[in-house]
C-alpha cells in the first residue's frame, strides 16, 4: 500500500496524494492510504464510511468548523504522474488533480496531522465521488449514514478558489426543451411536420438570452442559461418528430429551485418544457462571526462562486459555508492543471492562521 | 431449397416470394430459387452476379427494355410470413416486402417465364441490396461487373407507384451546415461561446424554407430542404463548441448535383456547409417513343416520382426509365405494409398488353 508522510510539506504532499490515480469509482487505495496516515494520530478520532473519511479533534471547544475536500479526480488523460515545472518562473505542480482539488486535500492532511489543539473543534471529511452524477457523491451518502457528524457553526470546502474565499454559489437546473412533429419520408417532406425546424423559437431565444447579474448580500452572482445538448433525427432521409434541446440554467442564491424552474417555463413559454435536475444554490453566509474571523485572518476578499459545488449541502443544513482552496477552477479538468505552488503554501498559512491557538 | 413456381397467380407468387425472408445481405436463399425456376426456361439466358440474376431474352427484335426490381427488403417486424386480409371489402396481402417491392417482383417473374416471343427483347434484372447505402446497390454493382448488360431503349423499374406510371425521380443531396464556438464551464458561460445558440439562423433558415414546385418534361416535381438531424453537446455542465445540422435537399430533375450543392450553400450563406452525400435526380424520359407507346398500352396517366429510385442509373446511361408497380409508396418499410391484391393484377395485364406480340 502506498503511505502518505502527513509531516512532507504541502506541495511534496500534493505530488504524493496526486500520484495515487483515485479517479472517480477507484479511490479505495487513496482512502486506505489516507486512513493508515491520519490514524497515527491520536488526537484524530476517525471514522470510514465507503471511501469517505472523517477525522475529528473533539477538544471541548465552543465552537466547531467543518472542512472538508474530494479525493477524487476526474479521468486521467496522460497527466498522471504529476511533475515540477516552471511557468513564467514561477514554480508549479502539473498534472491531474493538483487543482481539483488535491492540493487542496494535501493541505488539509497536513493541518489535520499538526493541529493537536486548534481553536475551534474540527471535523476533517474527506470523501468520493464528487466528479459524478449527485447520487453517488460520497458526502451526501455520509450526510444519509451519519448525519450526527454533520453538526458544525461554519464550515469550509478546499474547492479550488485561486487562494481566495469563494462564497456560496450559484444553484443549477437542468431542463428539457421538446419539439414535436410528425414523421414522413424526406422525399415527401409536406406530408410531415419537421420537428427540428419547430425548435427554431428555442434557439433563438437562447441566443437573444441576456443573463443577469445578482447581487446577494453584497456578492454578485451572474447568472447564465445555456444549450448543452441538442439532439433529433430518425435517419437520413426520414423529417423527424421530434427535438430535444437540453438547457442548463446556473441561478442565483437567493432563488429557490421553484423560481428558477418558473423562470425558465417563461422563456420557453409555449413549449413543452421538462425540469430533469436542479440544485439550490447557496447563500455566502459571509455575515456569520465565524466567516468575519475567518476572513481577517486569512486576509481575502471574499467572491462569488459561480459554479454549484459542495458547500450547498452545508448551506441546506445551516451551516454557513465557503470555498477555499489554491488553484485556478479555469484549470480543473483540463489536461494542462497546474496549480502554483506559492498557492499551496499560502492557503495552508491562511488556514493554519486562523486556527492555531490564540 | 424453397421453390418457386412461375406459372402460380402473380398473388401467390407474390406470397412466395415474400415468405422466404430477403432482407438486405441475406438474399441468396431468394435469388437461388429465382435462378433454379428461371433455368428451367429455355427462352432465357440467365446470368448471375453476386445474389443478382438478369434474364435475356434473345429473338432478334429491334428495341430491347430492361425490365429491373430489387429482391430485398428492409427488416423485418413480426410481419412475415404473409397474410391474406380485407380491408374494406377488398383482398390484400400483407407483410414485409409486398408492397416494397416483391409484388412487383412476382409479376415481372411470372411475365419473365411466360413471355417466350415478347415485342420487343426483354432484359429482367433482379438485384439485391437496394435498401441499404449506395456503394452495397447490386445494380451498381451489376453496372460495373456487366456494362454490356445495360443496353436497352427503355427501362422499367418495378418500384410502388400505386399501379400508375412515375416518371423520373427528384434528386437528393445531404449536407451538413456546422456551426462552431468555444468550450467553457456552464456555469462561467460568458468564457465560452455557445455552438448551439448559433445554429438558431440555420434552424430559421430551414422554418422559412418554401419548397420549389418544378415542371420538367410536363410533370411537376415538388422539391424540399428538411434538416434531419441535429446534434452538439459535450456534457450537462458544458457549453459546447460545436453544432451539425444534417440537412436533406431534394431536388428537381432539371438540376444537377453542382446546382443542387450551390443552392444548398446559398440558403446557408455564413455558415460552413459540408456536402457529404448526392444523387442525381432523373428525368421523365416520357417523350421516348417507347415511353409512349407504354403509357397507352397501360392507360395510366405518367405522375412524378418525388423520392430517389434507381430509375436514375438507368437516366445517368442515357436510357429513359420509369417507375411501375403496386402498391403504395407511403405503406413501403411500414408495419402494415400491405398490397391490394387487384393492383398486382392490374400490373401483370398492363406489362402483358404492352410486351406481348402483336
Amino acid at each position: 500500500m502506498p503511505e502518505l508522510d502527513l509531516t512532507a510539506t504541502s506541495a511534496d504532499l500534493t505530488r504524493a496524494v496526486c500520484d495515487i490515480p483515485s479517479v472517480s469509482g477507484d479511490e479505495a487505495s487513496l482512502a486506505d492510504a489516507i486512513e493508515a496516515a491520519v490514524a497515527r494520530y491520536p488526537h484524530l478520532e476517525v471514522t470510514r464510511d465507503g471511501d469517505t473519511l472523517v477525522a475529528r479533534t473533539d477538544t471541548g471547544k465552543a465552537q466547531r468548523v467543518v472542512i472538508a475536500g474530494h479525493i477524487d479526480t476526474v479521468p486521467i488523460n496522460g497527466n498522471v504522474p504529476t511533475r515540477n515545472i516552471e511557468q513564467d518562473g514561477e514554480p508549479y505542480i502539473w498534472g491531474r488533480g493538483t487543482v481539483d482539488m488535491k492540493s487542496g486535500l494535501a493541505v488539509q492532511l497536513k493541518l489535520a496531522a499538526e493541529l493537536v489543539d486548534p481553536r475551534v473543534d474540527l471535523t476533517w471529511m474527506w470523501y468520493d465521488h464528487e466528479e459524478v452524477d449527485a447520487a453517488s457523491n460520497g458526502l451526501n451518502r455520509l450526510s444519509q449514514n451519519r448525519p450526527d457528524l454533520f453538526v458544525g457553526d461554519f464550515a469550509i470546502l478546499g474547492e479550488p478558489s485561486n487562494g481566495q474565499v469563494e462564497g456560496g454559489c450559484n444553484g443549477t437546473l437542468r431542463a428539457v426543451v421538446r419539439t414535436h412533429g410528425v414523421r414522413a419520408h424526406s422525399a415527401r417532406s409536406w406530408i410531415g411536420e419537421n420537428a427540428i425546424h419547430a425548435a427554431a423559437p428555442v434557439l433563438a431565444r437562447l441566443a437573444e438570452y441576456r443573463p443577469r447579474d445578482v447581487a446577494v448580500e453584497g456578492l454578485v452572482y451572474r447568472e447564465g442559461l445555456n444549450a448543452v445538448r441538442i439532439g433529433g433525427g430518425v435517419a437520413g432521409n426520414v423529417v423527424p418528430d421530434l427535438c430535444e434541446v437540453e438547457v442548463n440554467y446556473r441561478f442565483a442564491p437567493n432563488h429557490t429551485v421553484a423560481q428558477a424552474a418558473d423562470h425558465v417555463r417563461n422563456v420557453f413559454e409555449g413549449f413543452e418544457v421538462e425540469i430533469t435536475d436542479a440544485a439550490a444554490g447557496a447563500r455566502p453566509g459571509l455575515d456569520a462571526p465565524l466567516a468575519q474571523e475567518f476572513l481577517a485572518a486569512v486576509g481575502a476578499e471574499p467572491r462569488p462562486k459561480y459554479g454549484w459545488t459542495d458547500v450547498a449541502r452545508f448551506s441546506a443544513l445551516g451551516i454557513p459555508a465557503v470555498n477555499y482552496g489554491p488553484g485556478d477552477a479555469l484549470l480543473a479538468h483540463h489536461d494542462e492543471e497546474r496549480v502554483p505552488i506559492a498557492q499551496i503554501e499560502a492557503v495552508e498559512q491562511g488556514l493554519r492562521a486562523w486556527l492555531s491557538p490564540r
